[in-house]
């Protein structure tokens, strides 16, 4: 069992401020920052990756780029001739890629696979690059002629909260404050240096525009240019690389387990099929249940950090209670209770999450494991939650279509 | 080993003739048809599958439409919850989607998975249709501006072939007379009907318009729309539904070898890197052998049926001595001597290629496992080779940047 683990070496993420269009750089470019930055970071020999695999949703639309997995080539002759292949699942993609990654880890074909996240988006003005995001739903039917159709389709997960359980927005305005006030303290976040807080968060008007429902501008996640290069490996090659670099094998994270469910791609089906249901989302509570299964722990008790995938904060407050924090409907217990804060009992993206650390939508998932990695092994900085050694994350496709949850940890593990 | 196996079930591929755009479908049609086939054609319990993968290169282009792994649920609620992804390699997005399938079924984590290779092409003229082929390459590079930047790239290994070998273009011309000649027995061809012969092709003119170089029109693979469902499935499992369905475990094909190998993407960087090569393309040559050696197997003369990727008369040209049937630059001697004709020593392409068959560019690397599975089977109908047990595949993503080899047999096998 123990030798099935795939663990995480660690990684590089580009500072997700950025703007790479108006630097006149090439989607590869974040490609390969993320990679260099990755081979300092990790201390890796690059003639020991056996495969490299990249997460992205959408290039071909942003970019008019697709076949990325070629591009690692170009960043490293050293890939030349190795097997490279892009992941898609939309908001999602680099978490399948991690997936698959781990299959082949585990099947014994590669042991040590570099994988890269990435996503370019600001090289379109923002109607357009909505209309682009609008591919990760039916776009025919949710999204075709809507302006902004994804803040309109979570805009709705509030609706149905507030019409079965009852949702006051002061309690999405805090999650909003609470991403930003962590993302200030992380020197890759996108909005590190923005001028937010709870007041104006929980503002609508002039400077905090409404957009449909419970989404207002401060709601959103972030339109954001970023790439994460992360390797993993099987515990044999993690084992020669502990011992050659004179680290305690210990000390290396790795994923404990895992879920990945698909529901309906139609957000109203969604919501139709989970009429009788206590979850919103019930499929997504399926993904982060078989996580907690696979990594035979009991509950989200039994976890230090969680980063969810605030997409909007309506989509981190159906994490609160699809993760377990509270009963179903009752999130805003735990935001009342500071329990998701960076001091509180289960903090959630320390990171500042989508909302305030960004959003390059194929990249994300990588963030996540990478913010994981950070967490457990005590280098996150000054967002470092002390004492971590086990960390969830959540990332979701579309509404919640594609559901990717990972448990990391490091051993041993004393709770 | 042999418990490592991964068996290929069956499956079923559309009609590649029919424009579904003109029938006012979705992709998801396209999908949705070669699903239900294949569990007819299959006779599959679809609540026996695990997990469902798609490969597919650039549905936000043609479709505007993203995250297709998701569409399954909608075909059919048995997919609810399930793991889903789509897989993307350029041309070779298929085959990269059978890889990763091979991965999470040798290490355990599913022993059924349902696949779909899909490509909806004819949703835009054919100018646009090529410009967006233009992402598999580097687009900024080597498509930007370029009218069918394809047709040129391929038309340069022509010319690259004549500069270090000499090349007639007659040899061309057979080689697509041989695609649209065997495509005539595929009920499934989109050729099957037109007009062509050798001469016509080895004309160029008023009704064979040259484009570039060595490539005319009859020297191009198909725009096409089409979709093909695989079931993949462990040694366990593939005994067990033998079993319930009184099949000969021995009559199954399974995947015996494979090769996946990544080239620099630029062509003109791939030719100066082979200057001093015997291979005009040194790197698929390498996933071909690689592909032997997994399978054990000596070399060409021990596979019955190739099924390579013809986008262009080029590609098979290359492809002729990349997989040995001569030594390098001399293709044209096993063409002269009929050795890849249908009745030859060793068939290429009974099914037509991609320039009889058509090429749904997502979908063909899934086509060809179905042929290939077919021709071991005996099932092929009137494009059966007789006596077939060994097939070799290979699927090539941009201007062979990817390449995928497969060898498939069945068991016992005596050559």
């Amino acid at each position: 069992m123990d030798d099935n683990r795939v663990y995480i070496l660690g990684g590089y993420q580009t500072d997700f401020a950025r703007n790479w269009h108006k630097e006149n750089k090439h989607i590869s470019a974040l490609m390969r920052e993320a990679y260099y930055g990755s081979i300092e970071a990790v201390n890796i020999d690059p003639s020991d990756i056996k495969a490299a695999f990249v997460g992205n949703f959408a290039s071909e639309l942003y970019c008019m780029q697709g076949h990325l997995g070629a591009f690692f080539v170009d960043l490293d002759s050293c890939f030349t001739g190795l097997p490279t292949c892009r992941f898609e699942a939309a908001c999602a993609s680099s978490a399948v890629a991690i997936l698959s990654a781990m299959a082949h880890i585990n099947a014994g074909i590669y042991d040590l696979i570099c994988l890269i996240g990435v996503e370019q988006m600001k090289t379109v003005d923002s109607a357009k690059g909505g209309s682009f995001l609008g591919a990760a739903a039916w776009y025919e039917n949710e999204a075709d002629g809507i302006e902004f159709p994804f803040p309109k389709l979570f805009g709705k997960l509030g609706d149905e909260y507030d019409k079965r359980y009852g949702l006051d927005d002061a309690y999405l305005a805090k999650i909003a404050d609470i991403n930003y006030t962590n993302a200030r303290n992380n020197p890759n976040a996108q909005t590190r240096n923005w001028f937010m807080n709870y007041e104006h968060a929980n503002t609508v008007g002039k400077y905090n525009a409404p957009i449909y429902g419970k989404i207002k501008v401060t709601d959103c996640s972030q339109i954001t240019d970023g790439a994460v290069c992360l390797y993993l490996a099987s515990k044999d090659f993690t084992e020669k690389y502990a011992r050659q670099r004179h680290f305690d094998l210990n000390n290396i994270p790795y994923i404990l387990g895992w879920g990945h469910t698909t529901a309906p791609i139609e957000f109203a089906k969604k919501i139709a099929d989970s009429a009788k249901n206590e979850y919103v989302l019930p499929v997504t509570r399926q993904a982060i249940l078989d996580a907690y299964k696979r990594s035979n722990i009991k509950d989200c008790w039994d976890l230090d950090v969680i980063e969810t995938h605030d997409c909007f904060t309506t989509s981190e407050y159906m994490a609160i209670d699809h993760f377990g924090l509270t009963k179903p409907g009752e999130s805003w217990k735990a935001i009342d209770e500071g329990v998701i804060q960076m001091e509180g009992k289960l903090p959630i993206n320390p990171s500042g999450g989508l909302i305030g650390c960004g959003h390059p939508v194929g990249a994300t998932g990588a963030r996540q494991i990478l913010d994981a990695y950070k967490q457990i092994t005590g280098t996150a900085g000054d967002y470092q939650v002390n004492g971590t050694k086990r960390v969830a994350t959540l990332n979701i496709g579309g509404t919640a279509t594609t559901n990717v949850c990972f448990i990391v940890e490091k051993c041993p593990l004393h709770h």
